[in-house]
């Protein structure tokens, strides 16, 4: 069988993501990895490592270590490490625009991206607000967020949203969909037959019986009875402090957070190195870093390149599962 | 030096609160334990439990393991284990009452508390949102809300809210008088001479420059500024789903999160067994445990006396720095 052919993405050419990707490139691996990116970029980060980059043309996906194919998307200058420059903001959304593009072709099975700095990419006129909803409008589809570890997976039924927009954005429609595509990613993604998520209450003590909020009772709990109707496995409104007790989690498969700040801050403490950040929905699985740009530390080899191993090997296995429930 | 006196209220008498104290009895101790609680309720746990206990009258405060002083609150009806009875509502409410009267009159140095039942006191008909609330009204004081274990300290901006009604509860001068609170704490009653405060933000990524909400720049940010400026050390407004990770908790004596379930999940995973709540900006110290009153464990010796334990030796270690700061 023809080896898994990866899309990578490094991200902002001044952060850690090109040095990241030089680091991937020498692991041992059983996919291709085909980068977009600009050559000066990833050599640069190469140097400054002294690691060997061998580049190889788009057309011939390798596998050996020490090699990428590439790619080339030029970035108008290039970076010094530590400093974006807003001139390469269309350059670093248009590769990630053009390796979504080759997995929505199906030129590849995946994609793998590394962070990208907002500020920067707002700051040369593109209006950003993230790679999971740049790569959701391109592919024409609603997707979730989740963020996973060792340790566990938590889907975020809202994103980037001020808290006090939270409450009126957890409608019934929204979150039985969110609840849909993350029990389907689960199944197909993960491979759980029968995947149990535990889905946490919007306020504290999930409402404490309606004396701390109605949104449990009028949104959340209609729609858990629904699915359950439906034959998913769904645990909650369950208070989200006592939720992440370890001795709880082992029973769940995924917990879905009504909101960002309340389900990451367990989720990063619990394991950041080797976290790891999923669209779920798209036609093609896409894992990404769960990391910034670390603007301080590019350039210097000192940069944790975990997430981004973590990221590539979890983009692997599920295209390989993918590829394998489709035979 | 005359031993510590600390007050004792097991909570709810059908929960596991009176095996606890009874459990918390026959350990060594340096402090004497005044239980509030009906007589019949704490023997009905020790038969249970096959413990000894002897109980002394109330001006008999004793450090003797397997012993506690008792002021006798007499429950109207004496419950089954698992079954609380909202008759015994008044009793419950009165024993914290009571015991926290003792406090303020200086007959005792802190207060220790178990876990009290909200539906039943509320059944009961009493309007009760929770012991922190009661005892900062009794006293006539604003209080904080800290939960801490070996591995961090978050205080609360706010505690229990809708999730809509907490941008709106975060005003410069709750916040200020929270900080206030916290600091002064963690001097006082933590002995830590000038403490680190991590203040996270209120929207996810701290408001992201304004992006994803204005309260870090409107409110948080110029309340830290002037606190500043009076020599208080606080990092932040902090992004909570990084603020937490380990290599940046060793640099924060605390941290301020604004709002129930921003924080608490973390502190619940890191330690559940080892936390507690403590009441911060009270005329004494109290220390509570950090769970429920486990209605399914209650009377068969099977629950984790750690919290109550570790409340137990918090108070006393508070009311211990207390008397030799005054000293």
């Amino acid at each position: 069988m023809a080896p898994l052919r990866l899309a990578l993405v490094p991200g902002e050419p001044a952060g850690v993501g090109p040095e990241l990707c030089v680091r991937l490139a020498q692991q041992p691996r059983d996919y291709t990895l085909t980068v977009f990116a600009d050559a000066r970029s990833l050599q640069a980060a190469a140097e400054a490592l002294q690691l060997p980059l061998r580049l190889r043309d788009g057309d011939h996906a390798t596998t050996t270590p020490g090699e990428l194919a590439l790619v080339e998307i030029r970035n108008p200058h290039l970076p010094a490490f530590g400093t974006p420059d807003p001139a390469n903001a269309g350059a670093v959304i248009g590769a990630l625009h053009e390796a979504a593009a080759g997995c929505l072709r199906g030129d590849f099975d995946g994609l793998v991206t590394g962070p990208v700095h907002k500020a920067a990419i707002n700051a040369g006129g593109i209006a950003y607000t993230g790679t999971t909803e740049l790569l959701a409008q391109q592919a024409g589809c609603e997707v979730v967020m989740m963020l996973a570890n060792d340790v566990l997976r938590v889907a975020l039924a809202t994103t980037h949203l001020p808290l006090r927009a939270v409450a009126d954005a957890i409608g019934a429609e929204s979150l039985t969909r969110v609840l849909r595509t993350t029990h389907a990613a689960l199944r197909g993604d993960f491979g759980i037959e029968n995947p149990v998520i535990a889905v946490l209450g919007l306020n504290p003590h999930a409402g404490e019986a309606g004396h701390l909020g109605m949104e449990e009772i009028e949104v959340i709990e209609p729609v858990l009875a629904t699915l359950r109707g439906e034959g998913m496995q769904l645990a909650g409104p369950l208070p989200a402090d006592t939720a992440f007790l370890p001795a709880k989690l082992r029973g769940f498969d995924a917990v879905l957070a009504m909101y960002h700040d309340q389900g990451l801050p367990v989720l990063k403490f619990s394991g950041f190195e080797r976290a790891v950040n999923l669209t779920l929905g798209l036609p093609y699985p896409r894992v990404a870093v769960d990391h910034g740009t670390a603007l301080d530390l590019a350039g210097r080899g000192i940069a944790d390149p975990s997430s981004l191993f973590a990221a590539a090997d979890t983009c692997a296995r599920i295209a390989r599962l993918r590829r394998t429930m489709r035979a």
